[in-house]
């Protein structure tokens, strides 16, 4: 038997359509409903195989599923979540994945409680610098880690069926409070794509074809949809800054040591950065 | 019949011991000397298969050869340039592989002048985060960029006898003067190492194993051994310090954008940016 009825995932992006392959994959759901604006979109999920039915319309995607997984982008989910909290079925979970988990959290939490149904903010990290429903695939969580980041509100068993979820995908589950998670992924996530733009952004157009290996795994998320990711760093502004100046203020620093000749220093600093940054493999 | 009667290769490390290798591998000399201070390195190579014989000593290891690699430590080159410029037998020509290309093309330019030798100062884009003998491949330079830094009083024979080497080698001769050459990989590799140390070390140990794989490529090079990136940065001083500001100057002005929420200015500079790195593949 599938630990889920009706999954219905709102967004086939990506993530959202990595999600309902991987579920139709591996029959975590006997159903799953794609929910979209795009009628083409959703067409080309169903022929995918990655969704048995598609609904245009919020509430009715969202009828009958115990299982609600929000996989838009992440400007829109705060004020999508607080609608589809408002139509979800008795017993339903609500869940989402996007990048930035403090404004969704709020806003949920700041809607009526219904007793009976729950939400319970998420994140997988296994983005790409691609995106889009063609580049979905039902692997993609393999190996991964998911954040979940659910607040003292939220009922231990809706927590306990968004891990199964996300388990039964190959990830490994970590909860944290909304806020830790923000502040973690302005350092690992948000940070290095602004940072490999930046590497590009100072580098002219008729040298870019001697870059080497480096180079290019150092800015490959630098070919990162624009729009999607102005978007977080809207939704993670506050922590994004604060890890940008730790950033700036550390490069100012080697910049003084470099100036000054301080190489002992400096090769000191990068001797435990090398170490820390081989254990990662 | 080889393009060379004896090469020799002084320093055996990754880049040496790779050009070594697809020297023999592609028998484009007839003989290959390695030269280094490690008897027991120099032993490891001639069981690897990637030279012939094996000299501790400069004099003994250049005598007869035609072609001289210099490929040890970048900050040990001008000194060791200048010391082999004088051991060449007529008509050999001397070139390196350093990073950093300024100060070696000095060092020999300053040299007594001595016809029928000559030196091209040389550069294969074909690092890795690896070093040493160990990691050493014979097709590591296939599909490379090797830059060469010839300047006026270069003998074009020279060069045309070096680009045969690196073109033997799978790689692709690009010319350019030292200067040019030193500004150009401060940006598209000396920055992105430092970028990738400076990501890791803002990054608590605590988090860095929820890192993705975004992360991961983006900081690959922080892997990288600090004692020879110091010495490159040391050697590249005055180029680099000019990228360091520019990378700075670029991320102090975006932070002034996401401060005043300024995210149609971020969003059309990061468009550009990103259809400049998606050219790149």
């Amino acid at each position: 038997m599938s630990p889920f009825h009706r999954l219905a995932v709102v967004g086939l992006g990506l993530v959202g359509g990595s999600v309902a392959r991987g579920v139709k994959a591996r029959r975590l759901a006997e159903e799953v409903v794609g929910v979209g604006r795009d009628p083409s979109r959703l067409h080309e999920a169903r022929r995918a195989g990655a969704i048995d039915r598609a609904a245009t319309e919020l509430a009715g995607g969202l009828r009958g599923a115990d299982l609600v997984l929000l996989a838009t982008p992440v400007g829109s989910l705060p004020a999508l979540a607080r609608e589809a909290w408002a139509l979800l079925e008795p017993g339903a979970v609500l869940t989402d994945v996007g990048s930035v988990k403090g404004e969704i959290v709020a806003a949920v939490g700041a809607c009526p409680s219904r007793p009976g149904v729950g939400f319970v903010g998420g994140h997988p990290l296994a983005g790409s610098e691609q995106s889009g429903f063609p580049s979905s695939h039902p692997d993609l969580f393999e190996g991964s880690v998911t954040i979940l980041t659910p607040t003292g509100a939220t009922p231990p068993e809706a927590v306990a069926r968004v891990t199964a979820l996300w388990e039964g995908l190959g990830s490994q589950v970590r909860l944290m409070p909304p806020g830790e998670h923000d502040r973690t992924v302005a350092v690992i996530s948000h940070l290095p794509h602004l940072a490999a733009y930046a590497l590009v952004g100072v580098t002219g157009e008729e040298v870019l074809s001697l870059a080497a290996r480096g180079f290019r795994d150092t800015t490959r998320i630098a070919a990162s949809d624009e729009t999607l990711w102005v978007d977080i760093f809207r939704g993670n502004r506050a922590a994004l800054l604060a890890a940008l100046d730790h950033l700036t203020a550390l490069l100012t620093r080697w910049e003084g040591m470099i100036r000054a000749g301080e190489w002992t220093a400096l090769e000191t600093e990068l001797a435990r950065i090398r170490a820390l940054r081989e254990k990662l493999g």
